[in-house]
């Protein structure tokens, strides 16, 4: 029994939506991006955006133009980056900004990364990077006016730290690209804010040994950015699926502490830290992604990273994403709080239960967070993580809430294996890779949360829950009174009508 | 256990979506009547529509202009009817026409019905009636087309014989009525179609006197009109409520078969009969019409009634009402398939239920209709009428289905006191007669239906179904073919992902 | 010529979109009063709305239940007013509540006003207004709270010098009425802002009498509201039309100066002054409403009259009203910025000027107005009232202006007798009353003002413009500055377009 | 003066919008792209669409898997050519297939053509080829059914007569290809219609050459295509623009007759004959497809060419178009009828008057087209190429028309130089290559025809206009009869409103 008391509260901080992750930016010029982002921003709203490619050719940023005398010269195109940054504000999110990766004619090798192609050698000539730099930052504020580029934070590249990502891996190379682009962004103006290097986990030494080159060369940084995934290499690897095992619940808010720790005793201890990308597994076709499981493991990721880092940008928003190809069936894996079709899986729910948490927490563990809202509503998550197979993990659970009304009016949205999982019922379905609309309409149809609600007397101001959680089961509970208004109804009687009785509970 | 064959199957009337009813027209003007009937539309798809009020003075059409000669001159407005019919074509509604009631400027007496204060006295000059009529009927065709126009009934008048609806229901009266009515209206074209007498139940002498009048006086008549109740006089009435009895599920059936029996040995045997309202109760503020009985015991009026009538016309799509006041609460025991604020009540989904039934009907009893659609899947409604107080009145079922596929996908749509049945939470809530905007989200989201999928073998070319069906529940039921695609998917293994099985059913 | 300076500039007040005018609050259920609502909403953005029949029994808000003991009982409905005022504030618009006409259960007498008749008699017991007064204000804390409701002045009764809206015109009665309304209003927050006395022209000694009556009795009063109209009695009137003359431009100008001095020397000299009725004519039929002349007329007025008074709310934003019943034909002489059928006005469009003019005046006069927005643009709005028959009565105009430019681009947006004139497009056609689809869709495509744009050389930092305005025309101009990019296409040619030169003005 | 009767009509036919083309299918996933195609549906409703790329490696439809075994095998991936095929129909679009480039994968060879890099080799293999080609029409079948896809062309590949279209320009390989495509095609079933050879003009002997093959090698073909352009070769190429002259009006007619009789001297004259592309210049960078000029030269092509083909197919409907890289400015001489941000270019209201043309053709030259609707309105298209530089072409015309009622209300839609012409205003604005939002609105703004309506008398059931065309106007002349009712209001008279006449047209 969870016996929850109303005093000594904390607040409780909205760094879960901060950021959310996307699949690479020239995506985002698509119409069923722009739906899913939409179906998003309506439940969730987070506050800023990232993904890959702003320098892609897709966008096709940088372009040499060839001269009728045989030079070239470096053309700056914005047409489609403006439409992007257009529609995201539009939605009312901001661009978090990722330097990355090499437009072909500024690369100085042909190596690249995923299916599309991203280039990720070294530019051939610094110069000509600081100057498309200091370009893009310079038309950013013409568009968009100065105050509004100011919140924009500037990440250099992503994930220097592998070999797949950044040439060799090249430590002293990102660093030399951080100080020249760093360099670029400060000159268009001081106050705009710059930071990395991005890394994934696994080498932490990077930030260190980052932190340390940026205090002994004079270097801007106004942030730290790294990633976490809570999964080991893949055990198994067919033409379709990724197959990893998932770290326990605690592994990523161990990493994320100690990273903070580390910063702490850096050079700059009080620099932002924000988590530029986060999920389970770091594999866009890994099925996990898909599950109640995964929304029932990253509850308690959404409920306390937060207190250990300044942002956390869930990667990624949809499931319209292209590193291992042109998505191959409805449900195949994907990053997405939203699937192919408009299908919302479970952690979108996740997030929007979240989104509806109060400001303040009356109690928060490893199994729920219990917090109020303004109008004395109290809010509730609760979740049931179950990495074992088969049936049969219920969990009871019983809170004891203090409530100052009469009656409490309790409505509970529940997603488990069995409600909000169209990733079954498409399994039931035979797995359809390119669903039909009468097929598309059944799954968001039952993509969404089950519903129940009850009405509780309150005793001595105390409301006793009692909760029986399924298996992976993730719910939200909001509790509000009940001002009764069955007096001002002259002589009703519900008894009267054929089948039914006097009290409202029948 | 029934047991179904694919063979002498008979094909199913969609007479039962063939006209709804409305609130008076002028309530048509209204942005949240046109929300409501969107939302049928969209579900329910009705071909036509018919109200009181085309000539009530809200709307306006006769008005009579005060000359500088002292005179008058009758004017004819239809800024107004244009506007609705304009609004109903939109959204794929076809006017039944139904002329009433009594402009003031035309009227004999004082004598209104309803709070909206419709007059019920005869003209007081009939040559004014016709070119009243004759005006507005060439205004139709001029704005619409005579194409158009020749599929639109036109029905004279409302239940004449009761006295406050027809002045002394004076039958005399009526009958001049309808006489110079129809002439106007074939005097404009011979094609279009007049009929009446638009009685309520209880006086089916007015038929055969009506069809009996029309034949010795030479009066062209197109199809004969009348309502259907199933609710006994109020046994108690309160300041917001009528309490009444309903008949037996049978009561209706029979009513209708006897009037069937009475036109075919009339003078006009084989005339068209419109059933232009039908209900449990005839009351506006009657609850039943808020609960989950109302829709399970309309279920089999919706299944067998269209193989006794051309149409019969629920009464009415919206609780955007007025006869009995503004209304005075969310839920008031209105006519409307949608309560106010967008709500959809259980008889909403039945008739969305209907609308997804097949063509073919392989069985038809008192408790479920069975039919195939083109594509070969199979759609069932089952319903489980309960008129006793309290729980435990489930009910089992077992059909046993032709089906000639491997495997099936099963969708069911459920509703009952527990599913779709937002009355019951509003009581829960306390019964707030004007909810709050995030009152209104719940009552909406809590009133979908639930939805329940598997997937089952077919053995030897048969499906067998066994359903419980609680109490009030009506069930719709999708049986698809499952085209498994798993093994396109190589080397597929769910078992590989933490916490599932092989088995898509897991 | 006017020689416009950058210096000594005076901020120009937004006052004229403080508040718009409706028709009776009970219209605001309509679709088509909402979409017209929402296109004057999008170009124009009022802040507030006013209009008559918050208490009438169309939106039903009192009423008095029978009980079963024989005795009535008050029922406060807010089905409707929840619904309307909803639809408000979704639009950026906050109600100015203005208290009446009399509920009929209310009403001691059988006086009413307008075709839709709303009654002007005193209350039969002032104890029961004074709690509907209590219970109206007290629910709209409820539902929108106090800090919203705060912010919505309340206005007691309309025009209450008249005695076609107020029984007798009898003053007493309306301090009486006035005094117990105020008291109920501050009962529920004494916060909330009361005013009155909303008389029309003409009586302006009730000022004087109700402010020293306010002050005598000690009355709460929180500002002051009359209107105003710049026509003379009708010299003719038919069926259809009201015809009046209009008196000079200053004749409202000098009539506002005179009562804000009169409050100036009155005991509450600081108090707010709303205009809250304004327009040429006070008639719903007077067709000057639906001519060019109505908008140039009120150019100077838009100009001016926020010098004098806190706001003025143009009467009123659309024709949907019912004054003088329902609206006979598609143009008819109504209020409204938007025609039937959603067709803009000529004055419409002059609101939709003022809404893009800058903060600063740089230049005012009787016949222009020139400000300068943040970007540094310049926009002006001239205007050319004619009030003579015939044609010819062009007027030039020269303006020269500072513009710290090399080349500034010209857009002029010109509505006068040829251009968005729907109204005599509609006589061309034949006056249809009831014009059909295509009609109407030319209507609104005729609707538009007329845009010429210019490219000019700036020289010395000045830009001389040189206008030539038509009868009744009023000009909306921008100017910007041009950045010319030619230079970066490299050895662009448009010579070498067939039929093309080399001049961007060609 | 032009003397037009009633007689003698013949009927006017729409081929002229039975196809649009577009760039490659891959863009119709944009947002933008979808944008552009609903407003050219809204106004102008083609009914086929045409574009490269069905599988191109973007849409990614062909893929080969890595088995675990090492081994590859084919995979069809149909997720976006579903959302593509989904959203034209839901926009009333039916495919025009046109079958290429190749699959990376299926590729003999690295050649390709445009920015985004269409392979253009044979196949490596033609039993793949012929795979896939059998798979992707069986799927379209599978998806959209079977009669839908029978109304489906398909077209094999694109240009093969040109060497940087298909390798060599080998014909017997493009013979080779297009049996095997054929044979697929009509395996699936022998009701589709396939057809070719898709050249570009100046090599029609491959049309005989191809139906002579067909003929001898019994390979099916069901119609004829070849593309037609009206360019020469380009006299000047920049960075960013192709400058070319355009031949006379009269060369493309010409052309499409000789292609005309051709067909019908070879072993299939009855086939079929569609120009799948046609523009006045080839180039997606010359800056003519922006200007009126376009526009006015291609009315008579609209008027005239559906007499010789059975469609012709304007390439392209939007600049959303890639061929010549990311477009680098708002208006930089793409095909489209819309360019970037949604402005509509003067082309596209060619199209959208012809839309509105009527179906019995009155009267037709070189200068005008005369049509009459079912209604009894006439319409008429005009214009007045001039491809010479400066200014003073105006045409002078008169047209007499006979018109059977007494007034005539006459409505005029122009664009010329300076009317709907965005391109002027644009460079008046200083070319902004990528414009603000306020710029966008106001080139949005300007692009709509000028609207001029006036009333007329018709004398002896004549009707003479008398018409002054601009440069490189194009007019679109609506004459619909006046029904005047302004007897109906009683003693209107304009003239007692201040400023105004008695006269309508005053």
């Amino acid at each position: 029994m969870k016996i929850i008391n109303d005093k000594d509260n904390q607040y409780f901080s909205n760094n879960w939506n901060y950021c959310i992750g996307t699949g690479r930016l020239g995506l985002a010029l698509q119409k069923e991006y722009w739906d899913h982002l939409k179906l998003v921003q309506e439940k969730i709203s987070f506050q800023f955006i990232r993904g890959h490619g702003l320098l892609h050719d897709d966008i096709g940023i940088y372009r040499e133009l060839n001269l009728p005398d045989g030079s070239t010269k470096p053309f700056y195109n914005f047409t489609y980056i403006n439409r992007i940054f257009d529609s995201y504000l539009q939605l009312g999110l901001r661009p978090f900004i990722e330097f990355g990766f090499m437009p072909q004619a500024l690369a100085s090798g042909d190596q690249t990364i995923f299916a599309w192609e991203g280039n990720v050698t070294p530019p051939n000539d610094y110069d000509k990077w600081y100057n498309l730099i200091h370009a893009v930052v310079s038309h950013f504020i013409d568009r968009y006016g100065l105050e509004e580029v100011k919140k924009w934070p500037f990440e250099v590249w992503n994930e220097p730290n592998l070999v797949n990502f950044w040439k060799d891996a090249n430590k002293e190379e990102y660093f030399k690209l951080y100080k020249i682009t760093a360099s670029a962004v400060k000159d268009v103006c001081p106050d705009l804010k710059v930071g990395g290097p991005a890394i994934c986990g696994g080498s932490d030494e990077w930030i260190t040994d980052f932190l340390t080159f940026c205090k002994n060369e004079n270097v801007p940084v106004d942030f730290v950015s790294r990633h976490a995934y809570t999964s080991a290499k893949p055990h198994k690897v067919t033409p379709e699926y990724y197959y990893q095992e998932l770290f326990d619940c605690d592994h990523m808010l161990d990493e994320l502490k100690e990273v903070r720790e580390l910063i702490h005793s850096s050079p700059f201890p009080h620099l932002p830290f924000h988590i530029t990308e986060y999920n389970t597994s770091y594999s866009p076709i890994n099925p996990v992604h898909d599950t109640p499981l995964n929304a029932a493991y990253l509850a308690r990721v959404l409920s306390e990273a937060g207190d250990y880092v300044d942002s956390f940008s869930y990667w990624t928003f949809s499931d319209v994403f292209e590193e291992a190809d042109v998505p191959k069936a409805q449900f195949h894996g994907g990053f997405g709080l939203v699937a192919l079709n408009g299908i919302p899986k479970p952690t979108y729910h996740l997030f929007s239960f979240f989104n509806k948490l109060g400001e303040i927490i009356l109690h928060r563990d490893t199994e729920c967070i219990v917090t109020k809202r303004g109008d004395d509503s109290i809010t509730i998550v609760v979740w049931n993580v179950v990495m074992k197979k088969g049936h049969d993990f219920n969990k009871d659970m019983s809170i004891d809430l203090p409530f100052p009304y009469k009656e409490a009016f309790i409505k509970r949205q529940t997603i488990d294996e069995n409600h909000a999982n169209p990733w079954k019922v498409w399994k039931q379905m035979g797995r359809p890779r390119f669903p039909k609309q009468n097929e598309i309409e059944t799954l968001i149809e039952v993509a969404k949360p089950q519903i129940r609600t009850e009405r509780k007397l309150v005793i001595d101001g105390r409301l006793p829950l009692t909760i029986t959680l399924t298996k992976n089961e993730v719910s939200f509970i909001e509790i509000s009174r009940v001002k009764d208004e069955t007096e001002t109804y002259i002589e009703l009687d519900d008894s009267l009508i054929p089948s039914y009785s006097k009290e409202w509970s029948s």
